[in-house]
């Protein structure tokens, strides 16, 4: 008799009613004595959380607020003008958006950006769009990777005059976003259409890309407060939504309504609280597991990519708030069920107890009621496997948190996006680390433009004779024939310099 | 000065020239020692394949046969009757393809699979396709969800009498391969359009499906000695991609070169051998890191979903080959650079050091070689970011795997693939278990197979008056009343019980 388990369940429940959330934590193995050791904890990553959204320097590196849960509920805005850039933003957005529908000029949009100016946008237009229903059909660059824009250029082909393009940069230094747009742009020139009448840029007030944009059809803001992996809900993510013809209000309703019941300082009752509880129980304060998301639909299937950006970012640091070395981190991968019990189930369920997963259940199954036998749908099938999956792998101890939402909507999309942002907040005041900044990017940047410095002088150093790997390096100036290798490897295979038995000449 | 790296480097490098591939393992931080003491068990696996190859019962088990590898050189096949098969098979598929393209009938193809008959073609298909050259569109079922089902029904809207159905399990019995046919199969009927004479089963001779499928248009077959996991260049994944358009015979072709090479019993030149002992030096045998899968090209950002199944499926072990209790795997997760350093190479770089990334480089650039300023292109960043980003990692004490290939086409891909199958088996040598089988797939089947039973029994008790989980629990004769609530509550939001405050009653 499971009366036990049917307990926990009922007990450990918490919901968010006004965005159809519910999250169950009743099949992670914590005890009641370990909940109450942290309660005085949570109360100061609660405290902290209150800080942060009266607009303290909560991202205290780079001197900043961190704002993005005002874009949600403006009235709660530190400043009068911070409310009024969030509210007029929303208005032009709509404004805008009306416009381009009404237009009729265009049938296409390609949204250029990356990390966080593409992971949500990319999900969210998953999650909720439908061929049928879409006002304009969505495209992205997200990389600089010339062959896949060629390809995504090419599904484009012959409609460029009719396709809107938005490049969403907060600096405009972004390469791969900047190189995105440099070649949209020149197969607009090549396909004789006028660019800027068609751009828009989605930036900062005084950056590159607002320079650039001058004379672009129109410009939509980025704030300082917002980071890139919480932007979902300003411009970044909702202009390319609303343009797709997805209810955006709805989204900012989800969100809002899930931060309202996750601001409870009652533990129980606050859902947020409870999952960055749990990612500790599950990992020890120390990502000694792995995050596996697992939702059971289809249209869900780019929310752990957007999860992998969101959690990885924010908590994978190297030094805690006052410094000290502590290499944090949690991992996140999956896909989608039941699609992913056919790829590494038999793992998770019989090999190394690495992980811990979070199911997220939808409960409406959409789509053709057919019978495939008496009284057992397509739908009941999914359901079956969530919960079979759920039970086989608690059969075997391993953990599990299930997430339950009635549908995929605007409304539970962001109230997803809320409680997970709002957890992972949580969970970097519980381990004592900065979720806001990103120190680890900035060295594979400078990483990355050492490379193609040392290119340049490369190139400089071919002469029409071969030479060594050796002899370029010393008259590149460089300690580092392997790089110096590498990169003549590259510019060999693309015909701009010649590699023979005796080395590497000019092209 | 870094020359003992670039002495590293030419030291370990191994390749496979006839399928382009090179492997670097320069920056693993294995010694010349330990690769030393690990030789005799090298030696031991690839004594173990060779027998595998030559038609051992290598998966005992299931007392099978393991025979992916004659798939691509059908002389090496242990009898003249599987020869002929696979001959026969290669030479149906071109023969079918041929007619169809000359045929004119069809412009898409829906694949219906999954798993094995899912990631392979999937990856496959987005990583040679190109909307201007492909010969067919190409899409796919692998789930049973009906909200995702109907959606991909929706893209094909008025174009079913054009598209061709290929229904993929070799049992026939998978439930989300079955459902997804039957709701196929229930579109068709709808619009009017003769479903039979478009399909196409895959599937072992004598299955439910080949009963299901005598009328059908045709049909391919499955052999008891190849599985799902490495079928990609059996029907399964060749019959696909040919409809594509895609160029099967050098995916043929770049398998077996890196067959005939990674068959060396000189470890230092067997990529196949370097690999599988990179896996074990980085997880200490015992999955105690991530593989993080990094492809710098869009073409291969399905690569890393197509390898969680290959490697986690088939180390994700509980018991070794003696059935001593391991828990074995190796997790694998990755999308595509330089896309994911705006995700989480802030947590790779900075944070939890639980991984070692398999960087895949790809030197040709493709697309158009617009220059963003003097003498630099998009795929300079694209390299640049790669380089970077491993240099950044070794920096900071993480370790590293690069695969390079000259570009994504037929032969690399085939390439890839052959590299990944062989090295997965020799690991599963090097840790004793069976890397062939999945009992753990068969728990979660049951118990998902347990709650549709369930399911049905509460319909059944369900009356026109309001009960309580507990009553309707004891009247469908179960002693698990979470189990009967969930279910309930699915029920419920899709209209087929009703809930009040009394309970659950009959909708």
């Amino acid at each position: 008799m499971n009366s036990a388990q049917w307990a926990r369940y009922q007990t450990f429940l918490s919901a968010v009613p006004a965005a159809g959330l519910k999250l169950d934590i009743s099949r992670m193995n914590f005890s009641d004595a370990w909940l109450e050791s942290m309660e005085p904890s949570m109360q100061q990553a609660l405290a902290a959380m209150d800080l942060l959204e009266q607009g303290a320097i909560a991202n205290p590196d780079e001197k900043r607020m961190v704002g993005h849960y005002w874009l949600r509920t403006p009235a709660l805005s530190p400043t009068p003008e911070i409310r009024a850039e969030i509210e007029t933003c929303l208005a032009r957005i709509a404004e805008f958006t009306a416009a381009i529908h009404a237009g009729g000029k265009f049938t296409d949009v390609l949204s250029i950006g990356i990390g966080g100016s593409a992971l949500g946008p990319m999900f969210v237009s998953d999650a909720l769009g439908h061929p049928a229903a879409d006002k304009l059909r969505m495209h992205f660059f997200d990389n600089t990777d010339p062959d896949g824009i060629e390809r995504t250029l090419a599904t484009l082909d012959g409609r460029l005059a009719q396709t809107l393009v938005l490049v969403i940069s907060k600096s405009g230094g972004t390469p791969e976003t900047y190189n995105g747009m440099k070649l949209a742009e020149a197969a607009y020139v090549r396909a004789g259409v006028d660019f800027p009448s068609r751009a828009v840029a989605i930036t900062m007030a005084g950056s590159k890309l607002d320079d650039y944009s001058q004379n672009w059809l129109d410009k939509f803001p980025m704030f300082d407060w917002v980071g890139g992996r919480t932007s979902e809900l300003s411009a970044v993510g909702l202009l390319v939504a609303a343009l797709q013809g997805i209810d955006i209000a709805g989204i900012v309703a989800g969100a809002s309504a899930c931060d309202a019941q996750t601001r409870s300082k009652n533990t129980r009752e606050n859902p947020a609280a409870l999952l960055a509880l749990m990612w500790h129980h599950a990992t020890a304060g120390k990502g000694l597991k792995d995050m596996v998301v697992l939702p059971y639909k289809d249209r869900l299937l780019l929310f752990s990519r957007y999860l992998q950006q969101l959690v990885m970012e924010s908590i994978g640091k190297r030094n805690d708030l006052q410094g000290n070395r502590v290499d944090q981190g949690i991992s996140v991968y999956g896909n989608k069920g039941s699609t992913d019990q056919h790829a590494y189930v038999q793992q998770l369920r019989d090999g190394i107890n690495n992980f811990f997963v979070t199911f997220i259940r939808v409960l409406e199954d959409g789509g053709e009621p057919l019978e495939l036998e008496p009284g057992v749908r397509a739908g009941d099938y999914l359901d079956g496997f969530l919960l079979g999956t759920r039970a086989a792998l608690h059969a075997n101890d391993r953990e599990s948190i299930t997430i339950t939402i009635p549908s995929v909507n605007a409304v539970t999309v962001g109230g997803l996006i809320a409680l997970f942002e709002r957890a992972v907040g949580l969970y970097a005041s519980l381990v004592n680390i900065n979720a806001y900044h990103q120190p680890g990017v900035e060295a594979g940047k400078k990483a990355a433009a050492a490379v193609l410095d040392l290119q340049k002088s490369i190139v400089a150093a071919l002469t029409a004779s071969p030479a060594t790997v050796e002899q370029i390096a010393a008259l590149a100036g460089s300690q580092d024939p392997e790089s110096v290798y590498l990169i003549l490897e590259h510019l060999a295979a693309n015909g701009r310099a010649r590699q023979s038995a005796d080395g590497f000449s000019r092209a």
